[in-house]
């Protein structure tokens, strides 16, 4: 089969590598449908070091199940499914309180052992908790669009849902998303969803703010740093915005988010941090009671209300993709992404 | 009358000065029944630079209302009133939304302009939000503890409280105060009153954990650093602490917080933090969703809830204090404080 895996900054590879078996009685091996690319993957694609050995990549899919473990109770072959970007047993004390992405035997995908999920095939470890069946669609005939929205659901929609439920948006509050990427888009879709009032986006890519607009932004502030700062501060008549979704990772993102922070108001974080220390003290969270949530998204905590949302037609978060490429090309997904060329990069078979 | 006032590192004196004067309509002019030293007040005690200017001191207080400006409305001489340690109008934006300490209009006291509350005579700005009467009570017989509690509710119980508040504390939940100063005893205290299921106090001086456990703690934690988070760890089964409560605010402190919260757990911090950086990345807090709230305490907004709860007996947050000392004499309290003698010291006329 095919498997994408990345040997250093910019060298991303597809390779032909044996098939993946079932190892635990527990695991599933699936047949990729669609898969993608992320932003979070662009962090090695920017920064890893050279090595003789390459890693596995991807973490997103949409996928058909080719076989099971003996102790896998809720899946058979053929099923149609959806693949959170983390595996999780959906039963331990922190997935029963929400918290999947901290399951005390789950983990990531892209290590040797689990392998990477840009591949024709993948082994899927706790399937039971890790695989979501979708019902009734199939991916043989299934629209496009359709199959895109579903395919969000796997990282980029549900962890811009997670920063807005963590920042407890709800009707009445002014929401700010910083960053316009595929992340930031996904939560001003989800802000809208939990009935923001009103949603201002900071982004500077015309094309990826318009797709902002569509999906519920009421502003955009184009503007960054103090410039930034001080438009939002303006639109918000100087008191700042309830809710601050971060969907970068950079300190300067960080350094936006504490500065439009309303007194009382959540600052939550969905870009992976690309640091460790940062300002929380007296001038920047904590002399305004503002509060810090976020992490990794537990997309399986949300995925089976979400399903229903896209099967319906309420939501359409696929609409972040706006490249395809096919899985034996996927080293032209990560540039066309690094190079803002695309937004979101689906792969095929 | 008399006031505090602080030169620098140690050096505290009272002084003879002249009495306040109404200088706004919206101004009360309030004679001192019980004032006390804070927590938060031996910062510049071992810190503040040697001037010839002194730094007013002192922003808790139960007083009696003197005198009124012309527009004040809920208030009349001889009211008993409670003195949050902050002042606020109660009707800005910021206010409305419960979070007083950033009202738009508001301030510190211990200024050259407001003056300090450990004094015979204090002017209070914007008496009408920064006042509440007691009803009912005679300050000139009450009980000793009643004025005691009371006195908590200014600045002391409602910080715990609002730790607490903060960090979401409900019934089943673990909470772990770390700090067993007066704050952290009156977070004890506030936790209980929440239904929290089990209270870990971590802290070293066996007269204030004895105490802790009188008002609430299931568990009491000697050890700190390392150690300290690895006894947490083993009393929840390895799981961590659903809400730390950090009344301290220094760098080791915040450090023991994010080793013991739990994965989706929330760290509220009352204690002013020394420090402005701090970890926040992926292995702190991001990577388990641990969130981070607090900030100072809006007192304002829980002391009209929280004066029936003391009146009724049902909360006796003024056994913190435990010495009392006259105001000329209040340097001997300090000293007190500063070198663990005391936890927390009242001050009379």
């Amino acid at each position: 089969m095919l498997a994408t895996y990345m040997y250093g900054a910019g060298d991303v590879r597809v390779e032909n590598v044996p098939d993946p078996v079932i190892q635990q009685p527990t695991d599933a091996i699936v047949r990729m449908v669609r898969a993608c690319v992320c932003g979070s993957d662009l962090h090695p694609y920017h920064s890893m070091p050279a090595s003789s050995q390459g890693t596995p990549m991807g973490h997103e899919l949409i996928a058909v199940v080719e076989e099971i473990g003996a102790d896998v109770r809720t899946l058979k072959p053929g099923d149609f499914v959806i693949a959170p970007f983390a595996f999780q047993d959906n039963t331990c004390v922190f997935c029963r309180e929400g918290f999947q992405t901290s399951c005390i035997h789950g983990g990531w995908y892209g290590s040797v052992e689990t392998g990477g999920l840009q591949a024709t095939l993948a082994r899927i470890p706790l399937a039971d908790g890790s695989l979501v069946k979708v019902p009734d669609v199939d991916p043989t005939t299934a629209d496009e669009g359709l199959l895109a929205s579903l395919l969000a659901l796997s990282d980029v929609y549900l962890t811009g849902h997670h920063a807005a439920h963590m920042g407890q948006v709800e009707p009445g509050k002014t929401v700010t998303v910083i960053g316009d990427g595929a992340v930031g888009l996904s939560a001003v879709l989800a802000s809208r969803q939990l009935g923001a009032e009103r949603i201002i986006l900071m982004g500077r890519h015309v094309d990826r703010t318009h797709l902002g607009r569509e999906f519920g932004a009421t502003d955009v502030v184009a503007a960054r740093g103090a410039d930034g700062v001080a438009q939002v501060m303006d639109l918000t008549d100087g008191e700042g915005s309830h809710i601050v979704l971060e969907a970068v990772g950079l300190m300067p993102a960080y350094q936006q988010a504490y500065g439009i922070v309303r007194p009382g108001g959540i600052i939550s974080r969905v870009g992976v941090p690309q640091y460790e220390e940062a300002p929380i003290g007296f001038g920047s969270l904590f002399g305004r009671n503002a509060r810090l949530a976020g992490g990794p998204a537990p997309v399986r905590a949300y995925l089976e209300d979400a399903i229903p949302l896209v099967l319906s037609g309420r939501a359409d978060p696929g609409r972040v993709f706006d490249r395809t490429v096919p899985l034996a090309q996927v080293a032209s997904g990560y540039a066309a992404m690094d190079a803002r060329e695309a937004l979101k990069v689906m792969v095929t078979m």
